[in-house]
Formats: structure tokens, sequence, C-alpha cells
């Protein structure tokens, strides 16, 4: 079987250490590296935890470091969501020795010589703020037509989680989103609208618990702890839009992210006047079918 | 039957002259006065306009004045949805001469006067850029507490006619949105989110058409050209808001207008967040009984 | 002696007090009414201090309140340059009973009102922020051609004293001062990079207090309190501006006022590029004479 | 000698060739690289441009091609200030050959090696647009102690060619302007303020065609024309202010950029009040030596 060759850019952050853990678990993707960014915790909790899931998977892949801080405007603080050690407060589940190395080059770099050393075109799932692929496709824009399709998860059609207007990893870096979404390269986007649907029922946790492997010792307390404080696993919508585009509604639409500061700073927005002729840049996931999303979570533990 | 003393401020426009029609049609109102303001025509015709349907209504009420320029941004350049005479074109089916005499008085005094004298609160209808409403609220902050209601057409959550974030009214007069929007008094918003349903069939038209009066003459070839350049007779929406809001679907939410420059300027957003501890300072409505709203149109024509 | 009529528009305030005892000494003037809007302290505070001083000197014009609001965004918290009775902590100098009776009518009233029955044209200084000269000029644009200029205290010619950018009057309302000067009425502009040099020795200190009258024991001790804490005193220039210009050094510009939200909100910026084609519309006062201007202030007391 | 390793990022453009001829005259400075950016015309020309000076010069250090686009925001239309060639409408009298070879790596990553190969301190010259200081620096953030100062020509305190605020290289990337001044890396900023002093007379160009070399052949038209539609020669500033500090009176200031849409988008502002409590983050150049300037320029000339 030709597998998807594909580069996971995230900051786990415990919804992206199940879009990781799903990667893993589905045999139509080769996942080519794990890079990270700063977002749900900083870099270098991030960097840590990306390679503790290697370690947990045993993934062959390289990890790489990215951008420790937005393409613009400086970090803000961190919020609790994904717990102080960006794993759902479940660190001390994890060995305390960390097997695989970290790659001597950064993100962008790793990212960069892959795509140009590759034949064929390779994905990206973007997970995190998008600092990485924004200095990506600004200092190398050679990269643009190796890439297959970048699968974002982030912004929202009409809502917010951080303010009334923005979703949080927009919100995080606007000027690298609206870099991204202007790029020409080819985008879906898992925006809140659609994940607040990614959710799992207290029957799916319990099946996840029943499998009770290495793995779902670690991913069940992991993610329970992380629905206790936001219902929604956002970041595996935008692995599943790569292998099962069946499960999804969507609509091609031109979409722009607002980089003023204020209230709508992040927010994502949709052209749909009558009178738009700009070009639809991404396809925007609308509707998810919610009962396949739950058995690939669940399936995905199993390893 | 206790009627509810009611002030039109608008600027019609043909869908202002539907929501005029229709509520000098039902008789639950006592229309005190109608307001002029600059908006989908200039402060000239859209006063020359109010008085027009004055007489083809033989409405009894004062009309007066408004508001010649957007409360601090300049004039913009008119669209032409309504015709270059805000009638849709049908300026000469009406007398050339106007009976109706014009108040010596503005329209932020007079309904000021008419709040002031009113021994019990008064609904206003707003169905045009806020400048009126606002800087009445401004100067007079004491009128507040004899107002019912205020029933705005204007705004959207969440999608834009003028730009892909703004709706015209708002568009127009963000400022003044924002001020009523934060004055404290009861507010119902008909956006566009509701109004796009607003719309006619073929059948209504004909309908109408048989009606054969005085009325259906003007008003058929009137909203006939405004049909074909805009689907939606927002304006009526605010009207039946007061008198059936039975016939709605409506959330309270709290709603702020973006007042700056840019794409987002003059948008309405509501804050759906959890976090949300702002109280809510509008009933927005979110679904009409589209059937009924036809039957009224129609019938608004049988004098 | 012709007199000049002139309308006072402040929010005592310090240096507004010191503008109305500076005008009131002068024999060019003729004080028709003080107006009061809110700025350095609540309009409570101003519109009785306002009373206060027209006790104090004497004064025959009319006295109303104004604008408790700026135009379009809410009050902010107040500074304790002027002292938390807006009278540098004198107060209690004042006698206890105020003799002045307040205007039935609102400052907007009040202001139309004298422009519209005077035959001949009036000046207003206007030395807090703009609420009610913009609600004037919106609501009763036909007074226009009524106002020989109106000279203010407000913004900068490239900094402030609020933000790096903004000066205090214009900040507390820009939208308001935006309309003034995109209004047509003639404007002269006492800027803070004018009046940084209004300021007094400690020599001006003593002669004032030398002169031992009624005026002196209360005007002393409320400019001492106020130096220590800002050494200018604004207001007076723009009272000084109208009756002797020849004390200024001046540039007819093109100024514009930021009204966007963050760091240049309330920010004045004369256009000095080459390729500027606005005509001017403001005398901006770049230079004074700091020995006339302490003369004056001295003299003022001198009743 | 000991001399100063300097790096020059540049857009020529004129005024930029004279900081070429200018930093190639002095034997304080060793030219390690010369690295491109679009600005005053596009990445092709200003690299061409680059190449073709190092011919003219026999300049040994590398040219390196950086970005083409500033870092968020699209290209603008270019003006003609520097003639649709960049240099000034004299191409032709340039060599049609060019035997400078560009380096095969981009600006960004030859300028990092440059540095992280250094055993000193190295000095950037910036008279650019900042695109590619700023990606370094995001992407490289281990570079910063590598670098002496980055002397930048760029900005203003208070007044702008472009808008009434704002001029052109911070206009043209002002979201990169930004990461620069928020870098932490010392700063001097020649601006506008100061290099409108930066101006030749009627004589000076007689005595530079005097000179009667192959380098004034070319350098006199291309400043002439230069000079008759933008009277200063800004970016030589810059190098002098590395070299020959004495000539200039300076103030540590605390600089940022604004990177808002609108009017004072780009535009530099210093943080005069009293209250300021942020450290300055740049000497900002406020007078200089005119004289001075003019002999250094005109014995640039003589090879």
């Amino acid at each position: 079987m030709k597998k998807i060759p594909l580069i996971i850019d995230c900051d786990p952050g415990v919804d992206d250490a199940f879009a990781i853990i799903l990667a893993n678990s589905l045999e139509e993707l080769d996942i080519k590296a794990i890079t990270t960014v700063n977002g749900n915790v900083g870099i270098d909790l991030t960097t840590r935890n990306a390679l503790l899931l290697a370690d947990l998977l045993d993934l062959d892949c390289t990890v790489a470091r990215g951008a420790e801080v937005p393409l613009v405007k400086p970090l803000r603080e961190k919020s609790n969501t994904h717990g102080s050690d960006g794993l759902g407060g479940c660190l001390n589940l994890f060995p305390k020795e960390i097997r695989k190395e970290l790659s001597k080059e950064d993100a962008v770099t790793t990212i960069k010589n892959i795509l140009m050393d590759s034949e064929e075109k390779v994905t990206i799932a973007a997970v995190g703020p998008l600092t990485n692929i924004a200095l990506l496709l600004k200092l190398y824009p050679q990269v643009k037509e190796k890439i297959e399709v970048i699968s974002i998860m982030g912004g929202a059609i009409n809502n917010g989680n951080v303010t009334p207007c923005s979703e949080f990893n927009f919100y995080e870096d606007p000027e690298a989103a609206s870099i991204v979404f202007n790029s020409g390269v080819p985008l879906i986007m898992s925006g809140l609208n659609l994940t607040v649907n990614a959710t799992l029922t207290e029957e799916n946790l319990n099946e996840m618990k029943a499998i009770g492997n290495k793995l779902s010792e670690i991913a069940v307390p992991m993610i329970s702890d992380y629905i206790s404080k936001d219902a929604a696993i956002h970041d595996p919508c935008a692995i599943l839009a790569i292998t099962h585009p069946e499960m999804f509604e969507s609509e091609d639409l031109y979409v722009q992210i607002d980089t003023r500061e204020g209230i709508t700073r992040g927010m994502s927005y949709a052209d749909y006047r009558s009178k738009n002729t700009n070009p639809p840049n991404c396809k925007v996931l609308t509707k998810m079918d919610t009962t396949k999303f739950r058995e690939f979570i669940v399936n995905s533990i199993k390893l």
C-alpha cells in the first residue's frame, strides 16, 4: 500500500498527543517528522512532550524543535487547559528518561529538507500555531510545490474560544496564519466550528480504559483531565481530514485572518457575499461524523 | 384595544417603505412619528420619501428630518439597491405634489419631545443607520426610561453584505450602533442572519398585484425592482418583532459593534464563550416564520 | 471698545480655572457662557467648579451643564492631576454655598441658542474634551456660520502625555475631536507641543501671592498644587490665542485625529508631506512668548 | 588597523548604491557580504544591482539574494524615485555582463553563517526593509550575541514620507521592523528626521563630476536623477553612524513600530513621557554634520 508521507507540526498538548497517536495508528500514513512549536505550552515542553510521545509509540521519525515565540508579537501567558506539563498532568506516567534524540536541525530546516529531498509531494498536518510553517514558506518559497496539502487545525468560521471572535491557534500567531492562508498552498481547515463536535463519551473512555495496554494507561488519564477542561479533542480532526475526507462535509471558501490588534485579532472569516470575487483558498470542513471520529480515537489506542 | 405607541426611525428605501406600510396596517400599533436619517439614499431623499409615504397612507403622524451624515465618519457613496430615488425607480408613480408638512423640529428633538411628553413608554423601530438614536441617547440620557424597546434592523451575527463581516446599516454608522448597544436600553435585533429569510415568492407578488388598489399599484413595482437587486425585505422584520414576537426564535446575547477601520468596521458580534460574564444587552432574533411574514406583507397592501 | 463674544467650553480643572480667570481679566472679551464637559473630573464636579468660579469672579454669564460621557466610548478612570475635587484640593477655600444658578438648558442647546440668536459671529474657547462641540456641530450644522473660530486646547503635533502619541483632551474623546477637525469651522490649536511652554516661575507665584486679594488666596494654592503634578498651564493659551495672536508663531496645517483603538488613539497628526493636497483645516500654534504668558497670568489675579 | 566586519543588507536603490560606495571607501570597514531585499525595486533588480555594484567596485565579498516579499503583507506597487531600474535610469552605463557570482545560499542563511562562523562580533548596516533581518532573528535567535549593532536607515521620529506618519523602509515591512526593534539587539536608527539633512549641493555634484573616473561617470548621473526626485541621500547615514559617530547627535530612546493597518502603519514612535518605564532599545540619531557628510560622499567617489 502506497502511504501518504506526513509531517506533523504541533504543540503537544493533549489533543496534539492524540493527533500523533491517531496518525501512528493509521496505516495510510507514513510519519516523516514531528516538528514542535510554541503554543499550548512553551517550546521546551512541547519539544520534550513530542520526544516522550515518540518514545511511547516507538516512532522512527525525526523530531525537531521549532519556534520559541510567535512571528511578530511576544509570548502570551499560558492557560492551564493542557496542564502545566502539557500532558494533562500525566508527565509522571511517562518514563523519566528520554530515548529519542532531538534533531540537530531546527524545525524549519528539517521540513525544508524533507520536502526538497522528497520525490513525491508531502502532506503537512499543522495543529499548533503556524509560526514554523509561515517561516518555512517565507524563507523557502520553493518548497510550496512539494506540499500536497496543509491540513490545519485552527481558526473558526464565526466564533472563538480566546476572544469572542478568535480561536486559540490563530490567536497565538495571527501573522503566521495570514501568511499561510495567502501562500497559495492547498489548505484544509478544521476550525472550531467543526472541532466542537470532536468529543468523546463516558462510554468511549471506558472502552479505552478496557484496552488495558501501556498506551491506554497513559492516554486515558491524559484525555480525562483534558476533557474536564475543554470538551473537544480538536487536533485529530486534521489527521482524519487527510485520510478519511468522506467523514466530513466541506465548503471551498475564501478565508482571511485578521491580524489587527483588538477583539478580532486572529479571527478567521470567510467571504460569503455574492459579490465576492476572490477564489477559494481553503477547504473549510463544516460537518463531521462524530460516531466515526470516536471509533478512530478508541481504536488508535489499540497498538 | 390598547395600542403600542411607535416611532419609526428610517431611511426609505424600499424595505423601509414596506416597514411603514406594514406598521400602518397593524392595528396593534399607533405611529406617533416617522423620523428620517441618511442611509439607503441621502437625507433629502429619505425625508421626501417619508413624506410621500405619509401622503400615500394618509398618515396622521409627525414626519421629522434627521441626521445628514454619520456620527463620526464622512458620507459614503450610495449603492443603487433602492434605485437612485430610494423608491425602486417608482418616484413617478407618486403624486408630484407633497401634502404632508415636515416638522419644524429636527428628528432628535422630535423624538425627545414625544418621549418626554408621553405618560407611557414608547417603542422605537430603528431600521436605518442609528445616527439619530445615538445622538438622542447622548444628548438626552433622561429619555432612556421612557423607551419600551428599540427594535433594530441592522447588524448580523456572523456575516455581512457590505464587507464579509458587516451589514449595511451598522457599517453606515458603527459609532452610532455602538452607542445604542451600550446604552442600557432594551434592544431587539433583526440582523442579516434573520432577515435573509424575509423574502417574497412570485406568487406573493401576484397576490399583491391582484389586490389592485392605489397602494398595490405603487408597492408592487417598487418591491419588484428591489427584489431583483436584493432578495430580502429586511426592515418589516423589526416591526413584526414588536407586535408578533411569537413568529421568531431568539437568544438573549451580549452583542458589541466593532468601530475600528477595516474589514470588521460595523461588524456586530455576540460573545458565545462559556467564560463570557457580560450580561445580555440584546434579544437577537435567530429564526422566523417566513410563511407568516409573507402573509403579513401581502395583507399590508389591503388598505 | 467692541468686545469679542466668547463661550468657554471647559472641564475645570485647575488650568481651566485659570483660563476662565484670564478670560475674565481681558477687556477684549465678553464671556457669554461657560459650558461644562466631562474631562479632568466628572461632569458633576466640572459643573460645580464652573459655578464656584462664576461666583468667585462675579460672572454674569450663563453656566450650562454638558456631556457626562465621551461621544462613543465609555468613561475612563480619572487621574489625580487636578486633585479629586478638580480644584487642586482647594475646594475648602471656596464658599460652601453656591449662588450662581445652573441653566435649565443643557450645554449644547445653550451654545446653539447663543449662536443662533447672535447677530455677530461668536468665538468658542474649547479647553476640555470636545464632546459638547461635536454634538453641537452634528445636531445643528446650521450654527457653523455663526462661529468665528474655535480656539482649542488639545492634541499635539508629535508627542503625547497619556500615551506616547496622544494628549489628554483628544484621548478622552477622539471621535469628538475628529468631528470638530472635519467640520469646516475655523480652528486654532494650542497643542501640547505649544503648551509645555506655558509654565510659571517661583517668582511668578510670589508675585501672585503678594497681590493678596480674595482671588489670589484661592488661585495661588490651587496652581501650586497643580504645578507640582504637571508643570504646564495649558488652557489659558487658548484664550490668549484669541486676543493676542501676536504672542504666538503658527503654521496652517492639515490635521487629523486618529480614532482607532491602541497606542495612537487620540493622536493628532499634521500632514507635512510635499505631496499632501488637503487644504489646511487648522492654525497650529508652534511657539509662544512665555514671558508675556506669565505676565498675563499674574495680572489676571489682580481683579 | 583593526577593521569592523560589516554586512550590508540593502535594496539598491540609488542611495543604497551610495551606501555601498561609501562603505567601500572607508578603511575602517571590511565588507563581508551584501545581501539584498525587496524594497525600492523588486528582488530581481535589487539583486542584479548589488552584483553590478560589486563588479563596479571590485568587491571581494559575498552577494546573496534575500526576501522577495514583505514578511506578512503582500508586495506594494513600486514608486519611481529610483527609476524603473533602481539605478536612477543609469543601467545602460554599467557593463552588460555581470562577472560577480550570486551566492547559492539565500541572504538569511548567508548572514547566519557569517555571524556563527565569526570569532568577533559583526556589524550589520540595514538600509532597506528589514525582512531579511527579521527572518534571521526569528529563525536563528542564537545569532543575536554575534551582532555588534544593527545600524538601520528607516523610520522617523514624528513624520513620514509615505503616509503623514510613516517612512518608506518601515512602511514596506512594519512587522519586520517591529521584530527587529523588540529583538534586544543593539540598534542605531538613522530615521527620516535625520536623513532629510543628508543632501548634496550643486557644488558637490560638480566636485564629483570633476573627479572624472569610471565611478564618477556612473555615480554622478545616478545621483543627479535621484536628487531631482528626493532631495535626501538617506542610506549612507547608516554607514557613517558606524564609523563616525562623532558626526551625529543622538538620544537613547524606547522606540516601537506601529504594525496596524491605516495611517500609522509603519510609524515609529518614541516614548518621551516622563512616566515611561521601558528601557531604551535604540540610539536614535537626531542631528548630523551635513558638511562632513558631503565631504564623505564626494571623497567616496575617489577610488
